[in-house]
């Protein structure tokens, strides 16, 4: 099963990086964490990897409601959105697909709210513009 | 699906998190992000919510290999550990679960490493001191 919506932008890392962010912003998404994997993996095991960046995004009213609905569905917050350089200026973002990762949790309530994020996280890949 | 592990504790807040995060570290995991839902929720909602922490975990060794194996599973990383009060100092601790959040990836190399860290975060739950 597919876990993610996914774009790839020729295009610089950076740039991806910001209109991203603006994409999540423009949905009512805040980004609450930023990891820079690439960073991370040379600082702790000293080897070399691609620009890879992990945001955390999170729709408070949306993670009120589901919190509210599943108590330890912070496990699985925020919903994360990778923005990753598979070669030369060609730049992949992928967002969660929020119903594949909470696919464990049996609770239909919770499944309603996740199908609403879905659809605005799709919205928020397929408006990325460059 | 039971998609986490837990421990709930009779102690204070502030000290749960703290013996928390020094389990993480006796199992390799750094503490990469921090997320204080109560406060998130009063600033951007104004609702009042329980105390509610989510760390972000990472063991940086297997994160690599799991990159390796499954190029976008950065849109599950990292592990998170929630810390909530559900009582007056009755203090829940749960981890999720690497194989019930990841059950949607059909990759049985990325399975394997999954089994790993589950059995990583089984004793960080399990290795919690008061």
């Amino acid at each position: 099963m597919k876990y993610y919506f996914e774009r790839t932008f020729n295009s610089d890392f950076n740039t991806v990086v910001q209109r991203t962010k603006e994409s999540l912003t423009a949905q009512g998404f805040g980004v609450l964490t930023e990891i820079d994997i690439r960073e991370k993996l040379k600082e702790k095991l000293d080897v070399d990897f691609r620009k890879y960046l992990i945001l955390g995004a999170c729709n408070p009213a949306y993670a009120h409601k589901a919190l509210l609905q599943e108590d330890k569905i912070g496990t699985m917050l925020p919903c994360n959105v990778i923005i990753h350089e598979i070669d030369n200026n060609q730049i992949e973002v992928a967002a969660i697909d929020p119903i594949a990762s909470m696919m464990a949790i049996e609770n239909p309530n919770l499944h309603n709210i996740a199908i609403e994020i879905q659809t605005k996280l799709k919205t928020v890949i397929n408006s990325i513009t460059l």
